[in-house]
């Protein structure tokens, strides 16, 4: 019996070995009292020597915490959900959680079947940021609680939801481009069943309206769904610009639209800000990178993550049950060069 | 005893309402025989009837294979991990597998907490993508395969490893500039201890010497490590202008340093590629959209994530077991409009 990777000892050969039950070694690694100081010393004595490790699964099952969290996340590429699930992370693992984060490519079998398996390695909660409207919380079997950011669960879910003020947002970046001269505003927008994307449409609409602008079906562009976002967004405004279409302001639903509508202005040499401009969303480092840097709504994504742990650690802890189940957290408009 | 996730029923619940042996039961979930039709169709209908389920946790307890995949990546917001990470779960989950992603923000206590994590979890294997040049593998207490991309484990460690190749990428970095007819050529580089820079630096130092021209340890720009990959490569390349440091041509090491290059270039209005070239590596988006488009080293992520996972899968199920423990990926050379 060899401290050896590929022969490991059980709790009943520590027992054996130490002739006591496996009621007293399992007593003293989880300190349960009932036990003489001599036999403490004898049996961690043997643990040591023969290398003998609980097993945290086998200890969750009996335990009710296991200290392990799940992030389910549409895309880690997307710059957006990847700033708030590393800001997640952090702030779980500082409270003592690991974090395992699980992508679904927007994929509805692959979110049921990463429920089913955060579920089984009994995690303490899931923080979801899906690709559906619906989260498919009837799957898991355990009663954990469950939080979700940026995409509404459907109505008669009682999950907790965080986002930003996506209608506020729409509206603020529509206001910015008319403030600014514009009268004539594209909305670059996808996937148009997605609840952020319904409320920025409602937002643009509205501050069209307040200022006497027409709303015109014809200025909402939707991106092609099997495209990247830059290259959705370039191919549209290109076609857009061949066929002379009228046009002096684009609000981009987000910052990776915006700037595929920014290069392919200066592909036609049409220069932004003096006869296009640009508002983005999201605030990701293209927006701020790129050449000239483009003005966008930023979203908060420390406010989102702390507000988002917070309200699951709460429920974990059953400490402090929050009463408002939705959260929304403030946009703000950053001006740079293409307003 | 209803069907309800605040009351579950347990396996003794489901053996006394079926008037079987727990252990009957337990053969039925498992369709381990020695039953008889009666019994599967009694004990089936109570499962079915009270939602008693299996706990996966508690039957990979019992079997050998948990059929989940834990990857550890230093830093999801970096493109190039993001891809390979993404490429990975795809093929994984395509053969069955859960992935569970763990991002240790390059911490190496928190590297060694996700190795313990994902060991308790009981995954069947693990994929490094280490922040260090040691992986902690010491830490797992049961036998299971590692795979490392990108980062060398240490000398005297048995893990199987993939990488890019680095040298000739810095090689041919290098000599597209030299092509070009630069002279005097940045290296910008950061982290030196890290094995895939030390080995671009050696391939840039080569094909200097295969073309005349000597190298001098002012051209190799160490990059801040408190700044983003960008803002250090901007300021350094403004300090550089601002200095009137003599220089034609910049090997980035990554394409987000060479695009902050690029645009501090573009700041001093230094025209790129007519007075300054820039070749950037990994051939991650930013090098695609930027304007101009960035030359670079294309690092093929598809087959790096193909080699990885099909490694790891031979190792878990030891059908297969690969002789050759280094795998080199070829890189490419893209040539767009800096250089």
């Amino acid at each position: 019996m060899q401290n050896n990777k590929g022969k490991k000892v059980s709790i009943k050969e520590i027992a054996k070995i130490c002739d006591v039950s496996v009621a007293t070694v399992s007593r003293v690694i989880n300190n349960n009292g009932r036990f003489s100081e001599a036999t403490r010393i004898k049996v961690e004595k043997a643990i040591k020597k023969y290398g003998y490790t609980t097993n945290m699964a086998a200890k969750s099952l009996r335990s009710s915490h296991s200290k392990t969290i799940g992030v389910i996340v549409p895309n880690i590429d997307n710059e957006f959900f990847s700033a708030v699930v590393l800001k997640l992370e952090k702030i779980f693992f500082d409270n003592g959680y690991s974090v395992f984060i699980c992508n679904t490519s927007q994929n509805d079998q692959k979110e049921i079947d990463y429920f089913k398996s955060l579920d089984s390695k009994l995690v303490d909660g899931i923080i979801c940021i899906t690709g559906r409207n619906e989260i498919p919380s009837d799957v898991i079997q355990r009663d954990i609680p469950i939080v979700c950011i940026d995409r509404k669960p459907s109505m008669d879910s009682d999950a907790y939801y965080i986002e930003s003020d996506n209608y506020l947002g729409g509206f603020i970046a529509t206001e910015e481009l008319i403030k600014k001269g514009c009268k004539n505003i594209v909305i670059l927008s996808r996937l148009k069943t997605l609840s952020p994307n319904i409320q920025r449409l409602e937002g643009y609409k509205d501050a069209l309206k307040k200022h006497n602008i027409e709303f015109n079906q014809n200025y909402v562009v939707q991106l092609n769904n099997s495209q990247s976002n830059f290259d959705g967004a370039n191919e549209s405004i290109q076609r857009l610009i061949e066929n002379n279409f009228k046009f002096d302001g684009i609000f981009a639903t987000n910052d990776w639209r915006a700037y595929g509508a920014l290069v392919a202005l200066q592909k036609y040499n049409i220069p932004v800000p003096e006869k296009v401009k640009i508002v983005g969303f999201d605030g990701i480092p293209v927006s701020e990178y790129c050449y000239p840097p483009i003005t966008t709504i930023s979203q908060n994504k420390d406010m989102i993550a702390k507000e988002a742990s917070t309200i699951l650690l709460d429920l974990i802890n059953k400490t402090n049950i929050p009463e408002k189940r939705h959260t929304v957290i403030p946009v703000e408009l950053i001006v740079r060069e293409t307003t």
